[in-house]
């Protein structure tokens, strides 16, 4: 994206220099370049950042696993003529829209202001408005004159700076070149991860159970997710490891070794585990020895928890955490361990704010990020510019990184709320004689295995592989069905299945994923209960 | 999309039974299904139709033209879940936020009465407010509960239907299975049109110049858009037939004969032409004779103009026309000449509310509409819920179809306005011994023909082609150059030239694209001045 066209002025805001609450500058905004304030006109996140990448390697270069298309893709030809533009020049190039016929003259957005949100949580909302002239007033960086035309690629630089910066606060880029583009989104930040690396006939390494769309997903491009064993922590670094040492490209169908790495570590879903700090080390070596690259998807990084204790009261913060307080109670990313720039972190708003906003971030190695670019150019372009106001109104309007970190400490006691009501009501309700599950310590799953030993339906006539496998989906069908006549639905595991890599023992488990997320919080305990009662009746028990 | 969680009630709107000026009813709302109005519950545009398929021919399959991965694809397996959901369901199963953690109470969007938009053009603004609770308390059919959560992939039934209805109400389909679906923008549609349909090393026929970015998606896919010629009347249909009646599979690197026509019928990008009514249905007839698809980006079909007539006096509609007045005023698009169901039309609010929306719609055969959802539903997903919020508050609660009519009306006596400006200004100070040019009826542009003859670096001794290519390239830069040292930006044809068919006659003239959409009207004039300025101080006039 273009810098040139620039404005003479800054205009302060509350956020320079942002302090926590001991008053201590987290960062200076002061030091960075002036924020574009044209149409269409962005700034790359390198702009934005406050600490020096001096002493820091660059990212290792990727070129040698990058897909054919990506490889190919050019910047456009049409927004390289923006080069041109300079102060005076009169723009006759693009075909934008004038924003006099834009039929939109202010929005606003209510939201809680960031000192109410703790220790009170009584939300009471303040107003932001934004019209088409603030910018050119003075009284505001964005406004609906910029929001609401066409806007760079990596996302409005009014927004893309204060991603950039909460990047920086929280994962602390070890790596010279990292960089960060806004995304419409994680499933669409997916599907172009995946082809900017998976030609048809690869394999992608993922947790053995993974999120359902991703198994679809590569499926569509020809590509498949192969199954690494898991465990209570998370992905097995061991199994990852004899994986690629064992690859034999005859018994996957002439796929060459797998260098592509999709991983959930927070919350994992569906089997809601979280891997611990030591954990993502030992995988992270193994993307080393064997040179690999890693997806990071962590859309359940905010939602980590606190302790399980068996407590089911609604237990708020009695006062905002410090920055340092917040940042101590999560296991650090894998971006946050990424000293070859092996790792594309891919986030997501739609956990913290909204998912109907549509709108995340993706943080990388700025070839990588470029290459994004490019495909986002061509394909998705910029987020909504309705989202990006919004977005702007309350984070750095309204809020500012402090009252951004409140929020989502905030939604931590939330969740670890939503998280004990359902995991007292599995202790409570579903039969322990048939049911197990660890108890999540992020995200937004419960992961149930129930033991088909004793099931009526279990059919010990026909022990081949594929009459077993079989006998257990029909297992899980008439669980699920079960549970849907007790008025409950919960997931099937076995949509979340991935391929047995090679000598990889079937799992004959069945399972199925509850979220404690989305059903009004009294009735969590209700669903929970219907479902062992269906489990019971399937059981006999 | 599943439509199982209905509501029982229909909430009454003042759109019920739309009318004209003359009370004559549009079409009658209360004859549909009822909205869906829970989260992430989407309903197919066939609810939304007012008039009868009877007697109709639903639209020929296309199995045999979709890519290797638009055949593969497959419904979401998590989403099919869905089907379960009946009343009193509790609903364990997708990982859905719930809205008491979208931080938003309410957004509010001021925009103009449609009783404002015309004659006065004084454009009052009239505030609209959605909250989390509106549903609820049923005064409106769509909210933040609904519209900040995930939402169908087809786009929200609350804003689908209202597009629905004016696809209806416009272009009136001659066929039974037609369908709609709302995309993220017309960039994104095309993105998913051509993966739908590309495989690499093939051909896709287009204008001989058409817009740069569809030129580069083609390439980053591997395919090539192959150049039919244009005439002021847009793409010659004899051109057309030509090409594929002597397709000749050798010359063209192995490629199979072309099934896939890229067309832009109104204010061509960057030809600035508009395929009258019986060009249209020519092309249509050789569609039908080689069974071809057809691709219509049609992103400037209601900027359609009255005609030039030398006045450059913004004269506005003194009356708001009626339906039936604003339709007399379109040519007939090729989705309304479309018996056989062979047209993919792509739509986009991107030049006629805010390109920032990043909301468009795509209507085209069932088969085609649902592997489109197929594609989005991996991919980009649903528009953003805030985007559509406010597409709701407009369309729906202020305007209703007939205030968006108005609307488009005030929009084309703008454009119009704008046009006379620069074609007015071409006349006054561009040089005619060397420049020529057709006087747009549609679109954002002009476009410029150089006769280079006279140009000083016209190169006579290298008569290679390659040789006079080159030369032209370089006395187009040479242009280019001089007119941003006259401080105005234009767009080089060069940009917009697709590969040359067999037998085609190598186009030596020197183009420049100028738009009048963008700058500020006063400075129009200007603006063409300096580059007349450019053009004589290169030619030396």
């Amino acid at each position: 994206m273009s810098t040139t066209e620039t404005q003479p002025t800054i205009i302060s805001t509350a956020l320079d220099g942002v302090t926590n609450t001991q008053s201590t500058p987290l960062f200076n905004r002061r030091t960075c370049p002036p924020l574009p304030l044209g149409v269409a006109v962005g700034a790359p996140s390198e702009n934005f950042k406050t600490r020096p990448a001096a002493g820091k390697k660059p990212a290792r270069r990727w070129d040698h696993i990058l897909s054919l298309e990506s490889k190919g893709r050019k910047p456009s030809n049409l927004k390289g003529t923006a080069r041109y533009m300079k102060p005076g020049v009169l723009n006759l190039c693009g075909g934008v829209p004038s924003s006099e016929y834009f039929p939109f003259s202010s929005i606003s957005t209510a939201s809680p202001k960031a000192s109410d949100i703790l220790p009170s949580s009584k939300l009471q909302p303040s107003l932001q408005t934004l019209t088409k002239h603030d910018v050119a007033d003075g009284t505001s960086e964005y406004d609906l004159n910029i929001a609401l035309n066409y806007g760079p690629t990596l996302g409005a630089a009014q927004v893309l700076r204060f991603v950039t910066e909460h990047v920086e606060l929280l994962h602390e880029p070890l790596y010279a070149d990292w960089a960060v583009t806004l995304s419409i989104g994680s499933t669409s930040a997916l599907d172009i991860a995946f082809r900017m690396f998976c030609e048809r006939g690869t394999y992608v390494l993922a947790e053995k159970f993974t999120f359902s769309s991703t198994v679809q997903l590569a499926e569509a491009l020809g590509a498949k997710l192969l199954g690494v064993e898991v465990d209570d922590e998370g992905m097995v670094p061991e199994s990852l490891d004899h994986i690629l040492n064992e690859w034999d490209p005859a018994y996957y169908g002439g796929a060459p070794k797998p260098f592509l790495v999709y991983t959930i570590p927070s919350g994992q879903n569906p089997t809601a585990s979280t891997q611990p700090l030591e954990r993502r080390k030992a995988i992270y070596a193994v993307a080393e020895k064997h040179d690999l690259f890693l997806l990071e998807d962590d859309a359940y990084y905010y939602l980590q928890m606190d302790p399980y204790n068996g407590n089911t009261e609604y237990n708020p913060p009695q006062h905002p955490p410090t920055f340092q307080e917040y940042k101590a109670g999560l296991v650090p990313s894998f971006l946050s361990l990424d000293t070859s720039g092996r790792v594309l972190r891919i986030d997501t708003f739609s956990k913290i704010i909204a998912p109907g906003a549509r709108v995340g971030w993706v943080t990388g190695p700025a070839q990588l990020i470029e290459r994004y670019q490019r495909q986002a150019e061509f394909g998705t372009q910029a987020p909504s510019g309705f989202s990006l106001l919004a977005l702007y109104n309350i984070l750095e309007k309204e809020w500012g990184h402090e009252g951004f970190f409140n929020w989502l400490a905030y939604l931590r006691a939330s969740y670890t709320h939503r998280r004990d009501v359902m995991v007292k009501a599995c202790y409570d309700h579903l039969p322990a004689e048939v049911t197990s599950f660890t108890t999540p310590s992020a995200g937004m799953f419960q992961w149930i295995r129930v033991n088909v030993a004793s099931h009526p339906k279990v059919n010990q006539n026909d022990q081949s592989d594929a009459g077993r496998q079989q006998n257990l989906l029909d297992i899980e069908h008439a669980i699920f069905e079960s549970a849907t006549e007790e008025q409950v639905l919960v997931a099937k595991g076995s949509l979340f299945k991935t391929a047995l890599h090679k000598g990889g023992a079937v799992d004959y488990g069945v399972y199925f994923r509850m979220t404690f997320a989305a059903a009004p919080e009294d009735q969590i305990e209700e669903a929970v209960r219907r479902f062992g009662v269906a489990i019971r009746k399937e059981f006999g028990l």
